[in-house]
């Protein structure tokens, strides 16, 4: 049974700003978290357009009755400078993807994003040590799951970005911060690879193809794609056609709710109790 | 039977904007009437610290997502200036209490406090032609209901304010508008009225007592109080002590919630239908 959304004077917002919104599940998801766990809170669809960003941003955090914010395309670097403090993990990847009002009226920024398709993969009986991954993108989302597969122990990671100098940093920038790893960025994609990736935005839009040039894929390719999208994205399409597993933005979204639930109100009882003050 | 509110990433947003927010009542009430109606649309609150107005209405102007505002304490007066073109009536009231996006991005304002206590005056039988009028307090909501009780052909009112500059200003204002009315500002209550409005903030805190020396009332005197609150205000009790019939700010806000979903949405169907395109 799902618990009625409330909306009051005393309603707590959370919200989540990118450019566009209309295609993010995350307002259904929370409110109905919230509104199952007692809470008197919503989470807020937010369309910020790109170029009124810097402006938005500190006029949303100065809301009194905001308690939160989810970051999504194209925002999750640019968000980081807006947060008081942030996690070290969300230094090394240069971006966050949520940021909490702490008592003092601070704001702490965290990145799920990695953690999310961490858990993703697991759910669906995968193993990642030692895979050898190609990854597309290295933005926000990119920068997260890369991370996390450090993290995990994958063998290799090979970045291709539409922006080599992107790239190149983000493989710098981790294996600066786990010097045995190896990440490297790529031109094109490797001639081999058990693990494929999507961070791109590539397959949002009607028309979309795939980020890149994969040719057939064996079947014990693992493929990950951070789209969210109400059929098979081109990317999870091209894995059904080769019989791989795969973990879409769906599988990746869901991993990541409990640990932002935990992370925006530690006292929320996930089996319908109340919000802790 | 209520429909259930819906928070999708589709969700379009109208805000009510006040400093402090959590005794609003528009949020759960235009959020169920847009549920009602088969729009995917919430009222959320939001609280704007008085202190940040004039930094966050714009950002909130810029958000794409956002089609409407409302407008409470202390902001109506301030809040005119941001508006692309008000109506002549809030011309004249210098005060708008909603906003709304029209198609080409730019905002109309407009002015409904008045009309919703008229509204709310008629609705409990009282005829308003020729009352003389003390009303408390010359800011937004005072203006908005001065104007309007002009427009019905009240004898006259006097304007008492804690800030003579104000009541003077408004005086001034509604005489010029229309010539031919009885308006002034007063230093205190006259001797003789048979109607009293308060239109100030005072009754909205616990130990708040009235707006000013009623003394006693005789039974055919009006009382109106704009304050939403729990139980009855100071003022209402002050009525119901002496046997008078009374508006309250519960019948003024639901005198103007179809004239307002009127100005978001022409085309909302009352009884359960679309929001026209």
């Amino acid at each position: 049974m799902t618990a009625a959304i409330r909306m009051t004077g005393a309603t707590r917002l959370y919200a989540i700003v990118g450019d566009p919104i209309a295609q993010v599940r995350s307002p259904e998801v929370f409110s109905e978290r919230f509104a199952a766990a007692g809470a008197n809170a919503v989470m807020i669809p937010v369309h910020v357009p790109a170029a009124q960003f810097d402006a938005v941003i500190p006029a949303l955090l100065a809301l009194g009755n905001l308690d939160g914010l989810l970051v999504t395309v194209p925002f999750k670097a640019r968000m980081l400078s807006f947060a008081t403090r942030v996690s070290p993990a969300a230094a090394c990847i240069g971006a966050i993807n949520a940021l909490r009002r702490e008592a003092d009226g601070s704001w702490s920024g965290d990145m799920f994003d990695g953690a999310g398709f961490v858990r993703g993969a697991l759910a669906k009986g995968e193993r990642l040590r030692g895979r050898n991954v190609l990854q597309f993108g290295a933005g926000g989302a990119g920068s997260a799951i890369a991370c996390a597969l450090v993290g995990e122990g994958v063998g290799s990671i090979r970045l291709v970005d539409a922006d080599p100098a992107r790239s190149a940093a983000l493989a710098a920038a981790l294996t600066n911060s786990f010097p045995g790893c190896d990440v490297a960025a790529a031109s094109a994609p490797p001639a081999a690879f058990d693990m494929v990736v999507n961070a791109t935005p590539v397959g949002m839009r009607p028309g979309d193809g795939l980020p890149g040039d994969l040719g057939a894929l064996a079947p014990g390719v693992l493929v990950g794609d951070v789209i969210i999208a109400e059929g098979p994205t081109p990317m999870i399409r091209h894995a059904q056609q080769h019989g791989c597993n795969w973990v879409n933005g769906r599988d990746m979204h869901a991993g990541q709710i409990d640990a932002i639930l935990g992370f925006f109100a530690p006292g929320l009882r996930l089996a319908g109790g109340q919000i802790a003050a």
